[in-house]
């Protein structure tokens, strides 16, 4: 399989994490990007409408965007553990994914605002809607954390990789100070071995 | 239950058509809500961090939000059927559910640079990547539309949402002309009852 990648990318970050877990990242050719807010990049958008990343591109040729896609396929392929089946912890491990994805589509919102525009077209009200939503997350995983404990699926790993993502560019929100708990979750966390595999370069 | 809804939001719509398919929408409390790019819903918020439309408040008081992760728990206390098993047809199904999804992504971001900005902090390379995004959608779709024929899952239900939503806020986009494929299946998609009981008022 090749996967259209970054080693800045969270959502790429979420999929190798689901592959290191599962054993999976060798058999997995990194096609490097230049994907971009505003410059679409038309290598992936051959294969994707989307033109994402990550986007991965199986076997068959078929191409599948969306890291909450990608990872449940893969972890479907490798016999499942990472998804848990219907009930009661397949609802919360969604739901926690969703919430560190919304945490992490606000960061990059940011990040856009403050990249792919000149200063006189950015918002201070829009980027500070997106600072409330990721404190909003941060404070209900706070919450939580110790119910984290040794959870081991695409809620945590999510939430690993928005957490790290945080610290890679944005490394002026000191959240650990005001959400202790999470940060002692994340400590342990992010030293899990699929974690440390997927650690992105020094910004 | 309760969802906090709205009937302009295509997201809360795929909810809707979810549980009409299902004979769930008698169960569904609708909650009013006053969701904003930039001001936050307190109602919602206090619920869920994300404070999105739509957020579901299940019998036990649990908030779920994420229009996708509503759908699959509403399908599956209904016994399934919308989100087939895993297997060809369920990655099929998520993954066009990614790029409808992803096309409402781009023209929510479109009409929140219209509406909640003023015009000066407006950027035009960056609403044109948004509508890029949703004109690889619509080549892409039309290029499968007869696949499409008879085909009433999540990706299927995200496609007619996505595209009512095109025809409520981007009137000026004329997407059936160079779509006439999907235009023909739209036109046979939204005379489903689901769809009709949940079209949104005139803007």
């Amino acid at each position: 399989m090749q996967l259209f990648h970054s080693h800045f990318s969270p959502f790429a970050r979420k999929v190798m994490v689901v592959a290191h877990e599962h054993g999976l990242a060798e058999s997995l050719e990194l096609l490097p990007t230049a994907a971009h807010p505003v410059k679409r990049d038309g290598t992936i958008l051959a294969r994707h409408p989307l033109a994402q990343v990550p986007t991965l591109i199986d076997e068959t040729g078929r191409a599948i965007a969306d890291s909450r896609v990608i990872c449940e396929y893969l972890d479907t392929r490798a016999g499942g553990g990472l998804f848990p089946e219907a009930g009661q912890a397949r609802w919360i491990a969604l739901n926690d994914q969703s919430t560190a994805d919304g945490m992490l589509d606000a960061a990059l919102l940011i990040r856009y605002e403050l990249t792919a525009r000149p200063e006189s077209e950015r918002s201070s009200a829009w980027i500070a809607a997106q600072q409330a939503k990721i404190e909003s997350g941060l404070a209900s995983f706070e919450g939580i954390a110790e119910a984290l404990a040794g959870r081991v699926d695409i809620g945590t790993i999510a939430l690993g990789c928005a957490l790290g993502y945080l610290d890679l560019r944005f490394a002026e929100i000191v959240w650990r100070a005001a959400h202790p708990a999470l940060g002692a979750w994340y400590e342990a966390f992010a030293a899990r071995p699929s974690m440390m595999a997927t650690r992105p370069p020094a910004a």
